[in-house]
Formats: structure tokens, sequence, C-alpha cells
């Protein structure tokens, strides 16, 4: 996106490669919105903790960074033993899916430039090909981010007041994002809307992620408690839900995404608020058969327990405690919303009904992944 | 509560008054949890000063220390003439009000204060009537606290996970609470039972001072995100809703309550899960007809915007800001309840269903109180 980075705007991706030095360029998150910064990691062991402590975030971004973390660690080997070079790939490889275990894109990712790779003969040449292939994964997801913008924007109408949870904006891909796609490509056809953005305790991505984009867009927000949706729903002060999601059933139509994505489309069937969800093909699996099947990850409890912020203005964000200091936490990180609940999942191929994936799985990619 | 004070055991009311210093001792709750600390109102400016600070919070709480403040102040004055003594009172009674000016309870609690006085006849009288009278108040307050767990602690069977939102416990009124009441008696009854505690974002009065008591009464409990409520309806951890109530008005059987509350009902009905709201009489409106009516509070953005802890372990608490810098919140304070969401309603006099107060209102006290 375009965004003003000391008084001067210019475009700025969540992930990108500096082939002159050999070095992955990463937005970091774990700073923002308190603090931009754009760093560096020199080489794929730096990419890999990148991933690891959270400097990078987010479905697409996570596996741009693994692509190019894979053509890095290639690109950084020396020599023309295509034996040394495949044991040196597999090295690089393990310790970037290391990074992040549960995470589907990263490997996806990284396959697909080992694929490309080996059309390659030479070692030089196989690292080109990585690099050109990690490039054209980046620059894809790019591609199916503004294709959801397309399809999704119709769903905006002028003064439209629209609810988001989480953080599937540009930060979590590449560029453009998910579930901001729509909100983006509509601003782009000259509509007007105002975005409630659910703070999303326990990491508050919400509030500091989505709100910190939405203001470098210009684009008319305001943060709420997690806790105010649903009376603004009652109110009639929402007119629409997109949130992005960490796994789609394409058996089911059941979509899991951050905690408190089902809370949100339980009140907004009650008040008749259309709930869409907004994804890439990548977040489609094929192969579960039930939402119940879904692993919910339990994570720290220090997350509910406390948050990050700024002590004084826009200084370095610190931990601080804010629950009773003798007291524990349950924190699941994610739920499951039923298909009954969702009008519509937003793909690059299309809107469809939840229940309508299955029928649509050709189209949307399922032979694809076979 | 019997808490446990620098490792000793004592007896301690939210709300008590010193009457050799004629000063009105208040936990200071905005210190709590990370500091347990009794501060002294030495006269009753100081005490309006302690409600609008929130050093003490609750209907309850607020209500006794606005009736002791009456009686501070009365028993300040020095002199014999009725007509000056009457102008102090009515200075003291304007100077509490305005402490809190939305709260109902300061200005009940020093009616029956004033009334009780009127019936002496001397300054010296007097100042004694409005002491006896305050004391009376409180002592009420904690009957009226009592009764309602005898009421709702058939409620609780042993095994049972409970969900309660923000603070209605004994921080919110002189001992007890109310939707803490059937908790502790309950556990008095010998069951065991284990409660999650909704952070409630975003003054977070669940993770601090809910979580602080149910700590100091070992009972079990974990603090949870508000947005992980819904996932543990669904996942069937969750047999039972009690919260508290700022306002239920008699007619409809509406309950206004802290911002949240709505959105646990709605979640909780789809999961058939029981929904209570544990309130004292003064809590029921006779009047309004219609919960479109109740004001809904839009608070200080701020308070969504950041956040109160310790950044250290047991430090003074701090604001920090966790949302972008830049950009600006909704902050509504209260939502309200439709009848149909709410099982039943505890009181001192039993339990009703909501839409059968208004046959009941007789004996839920509308004549005291017309």
């Amino acid at each position: 996106m375009n965004i003003s980075i000391d008084g001067r705007v210019r475009h700025c991706r969540t992930v990108t490669f500096d082939a002159g030095r050999n070095a992955v360029q990463l937005i970091d998150q774990r700073r923002l919105p308190h603090r931009f910064q754009i760093v560096a990691a020199a080489d794929y062991r730096a990419t890999a903790r990148a991933i690891a402590d959270m400097t990078v975030r987010g479905a697409g971004a996570i596996g741009a960074t693994a692509a190019y973390g894979l053509a890095q660690g290639a690109r950084a080997f020396r020599g023309s033993d295509p034996a040394k070079f495949t044991a040196r790939l597999e090295l690089v490889y393990q310790t970037l899916q290391a990074a992040r275990p549960t995470a589907v894109d990263p490997v996806n990712a990284m396959n697909t430039v080992l694929r490309a790779l080996r059309t390659g003969t030479t070692v030089a040449e196989q690292q080109a090909l990585a690099l050109a292939a990690a490039e054209e994964f980046a620059n894809d997801d790019v591609r199916h981010c503004a294709a959801i913008g397309r399809h999704g924007e119709k769903l905006i109408r002028s003064g439209a007041n629209i609810l988001t949870h989480c953080n599937a904006g540009w930060l979590a891909f590449v560029d453009i994002g998910t579930a901001t796609a729509p909100l983006y490509a509509a601003q782009k056809a000259g509509r007007k809307f105002h975005v409630f953005c659910d703070e999303t305790r326990p990491r508050c991505q919400g509030a500091t992620l989505t709100a910190w984009e939405l203001a470098g867009q210009n684009i008319s927000h305001q943060v709420i408690s997690d806790t105010a949706a649903g009376h603004l729903m009652q109110r009639g002060e929402i007119d629409l839900v997109i949130v992005g999601s960490d796994r789609v059933l394409g058996r089911t139509g059941e979509a899991a995404n951050k905690i408190g994505t089902y809370t949100l489309a339980v009140v907004a069937r009650r008040h008749r608020i259309p709930f869409y969800v907004a994804i890439p093909l990548s977040t489609l699996d094929w192969d579960l058969r039930s939402g119940r099947a879904i692993p919910i990850e339990e994570r720290d409890e220090a997350e509910v327990l406390g948050a990050w912020g700024a002590v004084r203005e826009r200084s370095e964000p610190v931990y601080m405690r804010i629950a009773d200091p003798s007291s524990g936490a349950r924190n699941p990180g994610f739920d499951v919303t039923p298909p009954e609940l969702i009008t519509g999942i937003i793909t690059p191929e299309g809107i469809f009904q939840p229940r309508a994936l299955w029928k649509n799985r050709r189209r949307l990619g399922l032979r694809g992944l076979l």
C-alpha cells in the first residue's frame, strides 16, 4: 500500500527481497502501531527467527517470507556441487518450517519454490529460479488479494458501517489483505464508509494493526472494545461484517478464525447483518470433515492477563499486567464459525455460499492441491 | 468478606465509617488488584472526590459511601442553629450527588439518611440519627446481598462452570455482592465449581476486581478475554451465566449492564445456557417503559485505546496506549439485554422471570418507592 513515512508517501509491501544484499526485508509488526520500522533478515536463520518471534505474522506474509527465505538460503550457497546444494536446501527448508510449525502457508510457499528450482540444472541456475519463484509467489499473493477486493467491494455501499475483527489486512499478506481488500477497493471506487475495528483481545491486532492500516489509508474508522460490537449491532450501527480466516473447510463451509469471530457471527445473525469471510484459495482445507477436528491452539495465559502498549507517546511497547496477580487464564486462540452463520466466502474466484464450496471445488483449486 | 492482608485474615467491607475520626474508609479500587490499600476520606468533600475519581465504584458501594458522606458532613457541623445546619446539609448533599450525577443509588441512600435525620429535633440528635441511618443503609445492603446469595446458590451444582462479566461483587456493594453472592453462598454450602471471569474491556473489572475477589476467597477461577466466552459456550464449557445490572426495567424485564452483557446473553441463548441477572431491589426501575429509553453513556475513548496495568509486579498501575496513536474509538459503557434472553432475575425476594417482575411489583418494593 502507499503509506506516509516521515512525511513522504511511498509504496510499501509487508515483505520484500533485497537481491543485492540477499536479505529479506520486513515491517517489524511487533513495534506497530507505536513505531514503524523495516528490518532486514541478513540470512535464512534470521528470516526464520523473524517468523518465530512474530516480527512478521499473517498467513500470506509468512508464506512469502518463507519463500524468500528459501531463495535466500539457496543464493547464499557457495559452490557448484549439486548434492551439497540439495543438502543445504533441506536444512534451510527445515529451519524455516520449524519457525511456525502449525502453519501451512510457509510449507506451501516453499514447495512452490522447490518445484521451480528443480527445473534448473546448474546450482547457479537453480539459485536464480528460486528467487524468481519466490517473487512470483509474493506477486501471486498480491494478485489474489486484489481479486478478493474486486469481488468484495460490491458489498460495500456508500455510507455503510463495516465491522472487522483482528487483522486480515495488508500486514497479514504481502499487500492489500483479504478482509481489508474490499475496503481498499471500495475506497478506490470513490465510496465513503466507516469501519469499526474490534480491538481483538488478547493480542489487540484490531486496535494496533488494522487501525494503523486504515489510518494510513485515510479510511474513516474507530476502535471498539470487543464487548461493544453486539450493542452496536443491536442499535443498527453496523451494516456488514467482513473477517478473514485461518482455515475454511471446503467440505462443510466452517471457518476457523481469531477468537471472538464466532460470537460476532452469532449476534450478526440475530440482527440479520451480512457476515462475510474473505480468504485466498490457500486457506481452503479440503480434507477435514468437521470443524470439531480443527485443533484450537491454547496460547500463553500472559496474553490474557496483560497487554502490550506504549507508556509514552510512540515509546517502545512494553508488557504490563492488567489482571489480578494471583489469577490464571484460559486463552483459546481461535474459534470455529458454522456455515449457517456465514453469508458468503469472498475468494479470488468470486463469492460463494459456504455450503457451495465443495460443489465448486475444481474452480476453487482442489485439483491443483492434489 | 474475610480476606488475607499481609498474611493475616480479617473481615473487610468495601465501605466503613470511623466514627472517632469522622472519616469514611474505602478500599482504593483504582489500585486493585496490584495494591490493596484502605484510604480515609477525612471530610465530605474528600468523600465526594473518592466517588468522582472511582476510588469507590459500584451501585451499592457508592450508595453507602454517599450515605456515610452525608452523615460525615452533618457530624462535622459545629453549632446548634437548625437553619445553618439545614443549609450545610444541602451543600453536602449537592456535593455528593454531583460526584456521580447519573447514578441513582447515592440519591436514594442520602434520602434515606435525610428521612431518618428529620425525626430528630436538636442538631446533635440529628447528627446521631444520620450516622445511625447510614450504618443501617450499609447493613441493609449487606443483608440484601446475603438474601440474593440464598436464592441464587440453588442454581449452582457441584462441578458447574459459571461465567460472569464485569464486577458485581462485594467490591461493588458493601459486602458479598450480587452476581457473586450465589458463588459465595454455594461455596459455604460446600460445593465446588469453577468461575470464568470475563476480562470486561475496556475497564477490565472482571480481570482486576472479580478475579481478585475470587482469588481472595479461594474460588477456582480463570480470566478469559471477552472474545473467548462464545467459544467456551459453543464447546460446552459453560453451564451458567450470572451477571449484575445497573438498571432492570420492572415493566419490561430489560436489563442494562456493562457493555458486553447483551452479547453474552445472545450466545448463551443459542446454546441454551441459563442466563441470570442478580440485583438488589434498588436496581429496579418502575418508570421507564422501554430499554430504548435507557441512556447509554458514551465514555472517554482513552479507555478503549489503552489500559491500566502494572509494569512491574505489584507496581502502581499506569496507563498505556495500546491502539494506533492516530485512531479514535467508540466507547458505549452499557448495553441492554431484552427479557427473552434472561432466564431469571435473582433478587433478595427470590428469583423472578423478567416478564413477571411487574406482576410482583408490590412484593418487589414498588409501593415503598412511591
